[in-house]
C-alpha cells in the first residue's frame, strides 16, 4: 500500500512545465485541502521537472483562493538557471483559475563552515514518553500527523482564556510514519495550528495567505533521518487588523535545524 | 530636491502591467543595487497599478541573477483578486532576462482584536543618545540609512573572532530622513548586514536569494510615524552548506511591530 502522502504527491505530466494532480481525502481540511500539502505538491512539480538543478533552499506559496476537492493542474517553470542556483515560478490552477502561486529557489549546496543558532524546544521528554495529541473532531489532515506536545501544552485550548504568548513546542512526524523528504518537510512546516487559536484559546476563521520555508539540509541528510520524530516550535510576532504572522522551526532530535518557516495568516474576530 | 529614495522609486508606465525604472547611485551595492531597493521597487509597481486593492500584507522577492546599474523593466500582474485580498506576481528584467521574481499579497484590512508578541530590543537608549554607525569603506547604500547600534554593538566586526550568535539590535531610518511608507519599509527590512558577517566577524561573499516581508500596519499608520527612527533586531536560525537564513523585525519606538522579515542568503567560506 502506498503512503497517503505519496498518493497526494502523484503527478501526471501534461506537457512542458505542466502536471495534473488531485487533492487527497487523507489531507482534507475544513474546506479543501490542508495548505501544507498544496505547498508540498507545488514543490514536487519542480522536483519532478527534468531541468531541475540541486535541492530546494527556499519555497514560497501564496494561497490565492480556495482549492476545491478534486483534480488540479500545476505549472513549474524555471525562471532562471545559474551555475549553482535555479529559480522557479509555481502555480496551481483549477478550471483555469489560479488558486495558488509561488516560487522556489534550488541550489547545489557545497560543504562550508556552518553553525546552528536558533535552539529547538528545551527539556522535551522523548517522543515515546509523550501521548499523541488527539485529533477527534478535527479535520482529516490532523490524523496524517503524529503530534506530541510538551508537557502541559495542547495543540490549542478552547476555553477562550487568552494566553500572553502563542508558542507551541512539540514532536511531529507523518502518520503513519514515512521517510522524510523535501515535500514531506514542506508540508510539516505548515502543520502548526494557527497561532491565533493558541493565543486566544479558541477557534477563529483563518486562512494562510503566504508561506515561506527555508531548507537547511540536503536530500541525503533528510533521507538519513528516516521516520524519526522532529522537534518543532512556532510562535507569532504580532496579530493586527485581521492578519498575524508565524515563525517556526523543525529540528532533528539532536538539535540540527532542518527548516525555518514563516507565514502570514488572515483571521477574523 | 526629491529624496533619493523617491528618485529610485520613480517608474514610467510602458503598458498594461509594465513599467520602466532604473537603478539609483545612492543605493549602489558592491555590485549592482542594494537588494532592499530592488524589493521596494517591485512593491512600488504593484502599489502604482490602477487595479491595486488595499495595502500590502506580504512581499516575497527572489533574487534570480545580478542586476546591472542602469535601466530595468518591471512587471506587476494581478494573479487573482478576491473580495478583500489581491495576489500579485512581480518580475524585474534587464534586456529581456529575468533578474528578480516575486509575489505580493495585498488586503483591505479591518480592525480586529490584536496583540503584539515579539519584543523589540530591550534597554535601548534613545536614538539621539547613540552615534550613527560609520559607513566609511562600505557601499553607497549604507549612507542612505542612519543606523544606531545598541551600546557595545557594531554593524559587524572584522577581527574574525566568531561570536556565538548573530543578533543585531539597532535604531534605523532613511538618511536623509524621509516619511515612512511601504516601499521604504520594504527596503529597511533588507538593511540588516548579512548575519554571516556578524557571526564570524568578517566579510564573506554573500547574496540574498529569497526575501519575504510581512507588514503589520496600514498606509495611514506608517504615514503617522513620519521620519522617526525604528527599533530593529535580526538574527539567523542556522548556517549550513553555503546558505543561512535571517529573521528580523522593525518596531516603532513604543514597541509596535511594523514588519517581520525573513530571508535566505548564499554565503561562501
Amino acid at each position: 500500500m502506498p503512503h497517503p502522502f505519496d498518493e497526494a504527491m502523484a503527478l501526471h505530466p501534461l506537457g512542458e512545465h505542466r502536471w495534473a494532480g488531485a487533492t487527497h481525502p487523507a489531507y482534507a481540511n475544513m474546506v479543501g485541502p490542508f495548505g501544507g500539502v498544496t505547498a508540498a505538491v507545488l514543490l514536487q512539480a519542480a522536483l519532478r521537472h527534468p531541468a531541475r538543478l540541486g535541492d530546494p533552499v527556499a519555497l514560497t506559496v501564496n494561497f490565492a483562493g480556495p482549492v476545491s476537492d478534486g483534480p488540479f493542474e500545476l505549472e513549474a517553470r524555471p525562471l532562471r538557471t545559474n551555475r549553482s542556483t535555479q529559480h522557479w515560478t509555481l502555480q496551481l490552477s483549477q478550471d483555469g483559475q489560479p488558486c495558488a502561486g509561488g516560487s522556489a529557489v534550488f541550489a547545489q549546496r557545497r560543504s562550508t563552515w556552518g553553525a546552528g543558532e536558533a535552539a529547538p524546544p528545551e527539556g522535551m521528554p522523548p517522543a515515546d514518553a509523550l501521548p499523541r495529541a488527539p485529533t477527534t473532531g478535527l479535520p482529516a489532515w490532523t490524523q496524517a500527523y503524529d503530534m506530541r506536545h510538551a508537557p502541559g501544552e495542547t495543540g490549542f485550548g478552547l476555553d477562550g482564556v487568552e494566553q500572553d504568548h502563542s508558542e507551541s513546542r512539540l514532536w511531529v512526524r507523518d502518520h503513519p510514519p514515512r521517510p522524510l523528504d523535501f515535500p514531506a518537510l514542506a508540508a510539516l512546516a505548515d502543520s502548526f495550528f494557527p497561532r491565533v487559536f493558541v493565543r486566544r484559546r479558541r477557534f477563529a476563521a483563518i486562512g494562510t495567505v503566504s508561506l515561506s520555508t527555508y531548507f537547511h539540509a540536503d536530500a541525503a541528510q533528510l533521507a538519513a533521518l528516516g521516520e524519526a520524530h522532529l522537534l518543532a516550535r512556532a510562535r507569532a510576532w504580532a496579530f493586527h487588523d485581521g492578519y498575524h504572522d508565524q515563525s517556526g522551526g523543525l529540528w532533528t532530535a539532536d538539535g540540527r535545524l532542518l527548516a525555518s518557516t514563516h507565514q502570514m495568516v488572515y483571521y477574523r474576530d
